[in-house]
């Protein structure tokens, strides 16, 4: 199985220099397709993370850093480099409102351009700041490895972890937070094996995490997010491991919906429930989860969202693409920083407060 | 509102004497076509019920005691006539293995030959069982307004209610047994509003429930099953309805899967979760629900439900059309002969066990 491990999608591609472009996965194609686009101004990195082409807080945070660099490198006038790199960073800030790392690197980017301003030629500050974001998509691949290592000793050997949702290769740079943890257990030999739930509406689940983990070799099993309580009930799963798209600073996270749902089931069959998350998408300045803000999506992502008319015209639909888990129901959340275990805002402040890269 | 109430489908007719046919409203065609099939043989009932094409544990029992008059109209061979019989009678009776009501309904017609064999022609005795399957088809619309006069003490005007699947006109004769509860409260002037759950691989609550709901002037909210636990969080239901297709003795019941699911969330956020069935779909021989054999369809309703491929190829899928919730998770069963609460083997044997129709 280990041999495998390696076939892992690459999401995100930066080709050529400072002046080069993006090149994304487009995972609205996936499974039955498997094709790049490329973004060669701010806009197409807009319309990609906002049409879902890329996304996963990790991988949006990275794609969003790249963006802030594009249609800035071969401007002369410095203030209208900041004004257009301004412009730039409030338009991606106001693209998809929950994942906190979208802001975390968007801030890092500019930060960087701002230390130089006055001091270094545009050219020079276009280097840094693109270098910054090649720093942010290059920690990312360390930082998922870790908290792959992290979390692996969580998984017993023998075990079925069941998963919902994305957050895996293809929502970061390469391996993932959640599954990253079940493919570090893998290499180290241990045999894991995963129940998928679908994830509707959009079945980042069905599309995404069942095509990456079969890819590399992790027997998967997809069912209908109905369904998980049922598998649960059956003993078939001895863990949940999902990712995240805001923390707060109490362990209150926000994550696909539906997260909420699985972490309330995995109480009520004794499960222990496990959020892995880089420490960008931490949120200190929120002190619970009540006020990390919800994206609400366009109901025909439900009554159509197959190229098919599924529901009746005239009736509400409901279509929340997140909701948060309180803290008391995650057994531990799982970071490059290692376990944070019981979860709650002393024992985060202790791991993630202080440190930064 | 109330004036809407009488615009529900029929979902299945018999069309002229007992030489006749049946029509059955096609449930996988709605909600974007509303068109009946014509079943003129055992067999096309046999499809009708496997495809789903007719759903729902009591509408399921009332097609099958036609289905079992079709074409033993015309036979002269006394022995002829209840070979055929028996043979039509075990061929329904393995078409769907859950919802014991088809076997109740059957029971009941074949009973009525027996009786009448060696004493009657065959054609009385023919008209015999076409004139019991049009009583269980006639009671059964009695039984759905009892059910609905029963339960709707229940909901409060005002309230919001969580329903799964379909247990309504289309799952029965007319009216149905937990959106009958609906109907019944909305038609004595209360105002119900309704979340549905679309109710994955097959969407029953997108289709059907929001659809009948819908032309019945009951404001309804579509959602995804996912999302159930974030809208009682969001304290915006007061109860759970749901219908059943096998009712233990104990009370634990089978219904379409995801129902155990809603059932974990409603204790969990101490929302009261009723039960509405008629007395046809209990089933005394079974001491509890682990007994109840559950029917496991098809991945691809899963994989590519929607005429398009939405998992990759090669991994596995669990399709359980079916789970058990326990009885310790119903607030209380609605049934014809009233409220069962508590949920346990004594109070259902004093409501169900010795009533017969």
């Amino acid at each position: 199985m280990t041999s495998r491990l390696s076939n892992l999608p690459t999401t995100l591609r930066w080709l050529g220099d400072r002046l080069g472009y993006l090149a994304l996965l487009d995972q609205t194609l996936l499974p039955t397709e498997c094709r790049e686009i490329e973004c060669r101004d701010l806009e197409s990195v807009w319309r990609a993370i906002r049409e879902l082409r890329v996304r996963g807080a990790p991988a949006i945070g990275i794609a969003a850093g790249y963006g802030l660099t594009l249609g800035l490198g071969r401007l002369d006038d410095e203030s209208e480099f900041f004004t257009r790199l301004q412009q730039a960073r409030d338009r991606l800030a106001a693209c998809r409102p929950t994942a906190v790392n979208l802001h975390w690197a968007l801030d890092r980017v500019v930060a960087v351009a701002q230390r130089l301003r006055g001091q270094a030629s545009i050219p020079v500050i276009h280097q840094a700041i693109w270098d910054e974001a090649r720093r942010i998509h290059e920690q990312d691949r360390a930082i998922c490895r870790a908290i792959g290592v992290a979390g692996a000793d969580l998984l017993e050997d023998g075990s079925t972890v069941l998963t919902h949702c994305n957050a895996g290769a293809l929502a970061t740079s390469e391996h993932g937070t959640a599954l990253g943890v079940i493919y570090s257990a893998a290499a180290s030999g241990k045999r894991i094996q995963v129940f998928v739930d679908e994830t509707r509406p959009l079945l980042q689940g069905a599309r995404l995490s069942a095509w990456e983990l079969s890819r590399a070799g992790v027997p998967v099993t997809l069912i209908c997010d109905s369904m998980a309580a049922q598998v649960m009930r059956e003993k078939r799963v001895q863990a949940v491991i999902v990712g995240a798209d805001r923390i707060a600073a109490n362990g209150d996270t926000a994550n696909k919906i539906g997260t909420y749902s699985v972490a309330c089931l995995a109480r009520m069959h004794a499960i222990p429930f496990y959020v892995a998350a880089p420490s960008s998408t931490f949120d200190l300045t929120l002190s619970q989860g009540d006020q990390i803000p919800i994206e609400t999506r366009d109901g025909g992502e439900i009554s159509e969202g197959f190229g098919r008319r599924t529901a009746p015209d005239g009736i509400g639909i409901y279509n929340p693409a997140f909701d948060v888990t309180p803290a008391e129901l995650i057994t531990a959340l799982i970071t490059e920083f290692g376990v944070i275990r019981p979860v709650n805002a002393g024992t985060i402040r202790a791991t993630v407060g202080p440190k930064t890269h």
